[in-house]
């Protein structure tokens, strides 16, 4: 037996007995070909790397991630993705769904296949992600399933509990049909309790990535609910909860990076530093990163550094830091600290760089117009919070002068989504708790449909900002003045960037500052603007079709009533 | 929704938390619907039952058991299982592979199908178990692969493997294929160690359920072995690194379970009990029945009593004799004490109990003729050991007079394997450490082959004894002084009875003691003898091919030296 590799003198993390053990990890044809604990093998290598005692972990597995909302293209995510020590993400591909159909998954997975990490698919299950959405492309089921027979290893996020808890029948049967294939499937449902919990399990959904507190956490762990801990979650009652979990029971995940955070922060790594310094025991938090997600796959060759099992692996400066040294996928070099190889790009079809088709706006399409000269007009509002992506539906009194809702003279601030698919449809509506003071913001990042979003307190702003947008086929804009501040290409279906992660990284960065010097007060900004527009999630959201009454799913009218004067 | 049966008050075991809560248990379609933990959920409910606080436990799963080892017709024995709480066992039929082929294994996948609890099957992965092995079938590679595309759900304990670390082509092949499909890869290395189970595991193998010490368990387990623990295994050292592996290394199984031991201690609810008062926390040892080899074997269903999940769970008397009261299986009352429903007998067809065609033996042919007339001879033995059902190589010098060996003036006992399957090729041996003074035994419930193996200190109860298993169309039979003692018909296919549980365990109780009584010292004299013929397990076994040095893979002469007087 002749090996290509071998690792020596690493202090091995072992999942199958959560403990690190000293030993030579020998390397061959992508899999680990034996593990000598002081036993002396004698196996020829082609090379030989000396970890010096420093420890060595299975690459990192993120159960639920999505490659395409990280606003980068796929090859330069993967780069920064093993530089953390991630060889391995589970990715539900709804954005790609969302703006270019079967078509645009099938081109992600051609192009993640050569990557230097691996990305598994799941199946999109929401494609509108409600009846409410306006996107590029539809999935119908026949789609999906073709997706599942392409070798998708799970159903994605089954965002409409709603439906699936009433028993949509269409809903019902991707499920069934999912599990009839051996797929994982994959949930969401933020705050689902009780007996509408039971429900959404029954139906077949096993899995949460959505906001969890102790409480729910325990309710839905014990209701059979593999949980997928968001940093979000990730707080000291959360982590109290998982000490206690036997280690199969929950795994960390990522789901959206954004350039500016992967750079920053990290991205599986950032979660199991968090989780240790919240009390989570560094074998358990490795463990949440390894063998739990590749167990919750049914990925059997993955998670674990052991004989037959794949070559991904990560050895790391130490423990405190986790910073990675070198890091190997499919017993393959895919970073090496200071000198990582490069990635190449793969090409992209014409067609999936300009997708975006927007019909020219004018200040006067901002207008509200009201059947009334002068009075008071009663407005449903959209209340942004500060620290969540989940809003409120307000009900709010706004003056009416010259057949025009002045908005502008309390406090609120206005939003235009935009068709950006050529179809012409939009729609306007109001903020409370975010400004964009003289300025605008647009975006056609924004889920799920990724149509045009533009937010702002300036009408000339707005139009500023969303020209620009749609000048480069795809991005986001900040207006200051009636003068563009900053701006991200994203001319990749809209929403990826071509740029390297550094330079996408930096203009997210200014983009975020901008928007909170202009008074857009959240933790992230750029998140909140961008899931304005997202129709499954509580409680008032705005689409091409109106404002979005999510619970009870419906569209409620932006005036409710006019008092004239 | 309505629910076709609730359990109320449960003191329910939830191996996702590893604790036990307080609920009500819905069933609906033989599916659990919804555990209500004081929430007070509204369901129309068929039929109630109240637990009376007592505790709940999903279905005991077996994930290394073989049916047809057990003795018992598979109707009988799955009646046996369920009034201890086993709901679901994964067997590896490899005795009726050898005795039937895949006609065999088809049959018992069938009449499995319809018994009351769940039979899940491997592909046998060695039939015949060694080349010197003399079986009424052999599986094909192709046989294997049709056996895989129907539904088996693993490849059986790899027992070859010496075979499969030389790299044997078509050993590996089978794995390869195996691993393709997805199917699970169950493993047979006793004391395997160092570089070979590197290659063992390497190869795809990663299982293990032979006699385990804590370190080789530790040696396996870090390298990526799934523990399955038997009984012998068991020890308070093993337990010791149980506790400290995750819950989702290792669970408990049995493999084989003899009638009389299945009555008198019980399944997998003996194996918790042991385990526990050896120090496993009661929550780790009934994951290791549940959760743990439902999630080795990817019965993504089973292993724990959650929405969705199958309703397989038993409401115990205490957690201290964890003797079931009433049993559900797929939502269907399978067992009640005191009144357990019958379970219907399947149709054998007639070829299946007419497996034994013995040539006619005769004391003469049980001489041992040596070419000198006077001297002494060295010669082969096997060495019973008395605790285990390893064996030992011996050497041994044995006078000889008129031209025929005189073992019987040294202790030993002889031994004769004769194929049953109408082939006529037959072998002696020699055996030391156990005797069957006056006496003999016989039995074509013989591993793997399921040949005749007769062992006695008398000739004449030997053939006496092998004309009453032939008479009988197989089974066991103890001979003394030229009369039956007692005996026990196996005429399904040679191995199993068709009597109900209490005939055959008592039955089988007597052999063992006569056995004892004549001499045999051991543990489990029917289990001793019953090995004995095994080619795969070390050192020195018995085959009609002669006796087989099994390290080696070579039969080695009974008689290796004459030195004439």
């Amino acid at each position: 037996v002749e090996a290509d590799l071998v690792v020596r003198n690493c202090r091995l993390y072992v999942p199958y007995t959560m403990e690190f053990i000293e030993c030579d990890v020998y390397v061959s044809g992508g899999r680990v070909l034996a593990v000598d604990c002081g036993e002396g093998y004698r196996i020829a290598c082609r090379e030989e790397l000396n970890a010096g005692g420093r420890p060595v972990v299975p690459g990192f597995i993120d159960a639920h991630f999505h490659v395409d909302s990280s606003m980068l293209a796929p090859w330069t995510l993967a780069r920064a993705l093993a530089a953390r020590g991630t060889t391995c993400v589970v990715t539900d591909p709804h954005e790609v769904a969302n703006v270019a159909g079967v078509e645009g998954v099938e081109w992600l997975m051609e192009a993640c296949g050569s990557l230097p990490i691996r990305v598994y698919f799941q199946v999109p299950s929401c494609v509108p992600a409600s009846p409410f959405e306006d996107p590029g492309a539809e999935l119908s089921l026949e789609d999906q399933l073709r997706l599942a027979e392409r070798g998708c290893i799970a159903l994605g996020e089954v965002m409409d509990y709603v439906g699936l808890v009433s028993g949509d029948p269409r809903l019902s049967r991707l499920v069934s049909e999912a599990r009839h294939r051996g797929l994982v499937i994959e949930g969401h449902c933020p705050g689902l309790s009780g007996l509408d919990l039971d429900r959404y399990v029954y139906a077949g959904v096993d899995s949460d990535h959505t906001k969890l507190t102790s409480g729910n956490a325990l309710e839905k762990a014990r209701k059979g609910v593999f949980l997928e801990v968001q940093e979000k979650s990730l707080t000291e009652d959360v982590v109290d909860l998982l000490c206690r979990l036997p280690p199969g029971s929950y795994c960390l995940v990522t789901d959206d990076v954004l350039p500016d955070k992967l750079a920053r922060d990290g991205h599986l790594d950032h979660l199991v530093r968090l989780a240790v310094k919240l009390g989570l025991p560094i074998e358990k938090a490795l463990y949440a990163v390894t063998l739990a997600p590749a167990a919750r796959m049914g990925l059997r060759d993955l998670g674990a550094v052991a004989p037959g099992k794949a070559a991904d692996l990560a050895v790391l400066e130490d423990l405190e830091s986790l910073r990675a040294r070198v890091v190997f996928c499919r017993g393959r070099l895919v970073y090496r600290r200071g000198g990582a190889p490069p990635v190449e790009a793969v090409s992209v079809p014409r067609r999936f760089l300009s997708t975006v088709h927007v019909a020219p706006l004018h200040e006067e399409d901002l207008a509200i117009r009201i059947g009334a000269k002068r009075g008071t007009a009663v407005v449903n509002v959209i209340g942004v919070e500060e620290r969540s992506t989940l809003t409120r539906w307000l009900v709010r009194e706004v003056p009416v002068r010259d057949g025009l809702l002045r908005w502008d003279e309390t406090g609120l601030t206005l939003a235009a989504v935009v068709n950006r698919y050529g179809r012409g449809r939009r729609a306007l509506g109001l903020l409370e708790g975010c400004r964009v003071e003289g300025g605008a913001a647009a975006t056609t990042y924004a889920h799920d449909a990724h149509n045009l979003i533009i937010v702002g307190n300036s009408p000339r702003d707005m139009v500023a900002a969303a020209e620009k947008v749609a000048g480069m086929s795809g991005g986001v804009a900040v207006s200051v003045g009636g003068s563009i501040r900053c701006a991200l290409p994203l001319p990749l279906m809209g929403i990826m960037s071509l740029d390297p992660l550094e330079k996408a990284a930096a203009a997210v960065a200014e983009i975020k500052e901008a928007l909170r010097e202009l008074g857009y007060r959240h933790t992230d900004p750029l998140k909140s603007l961008s899931t304005l527009t997202l129709t499954v999630a509580p409680e008032l959201r705005l689409s091409t079709w109106g404002l979005v009454d999510v619970k009870r799913r419906r569209v409620v009218p932006l005036v409710v009533k006019v008092s004239e004067e």
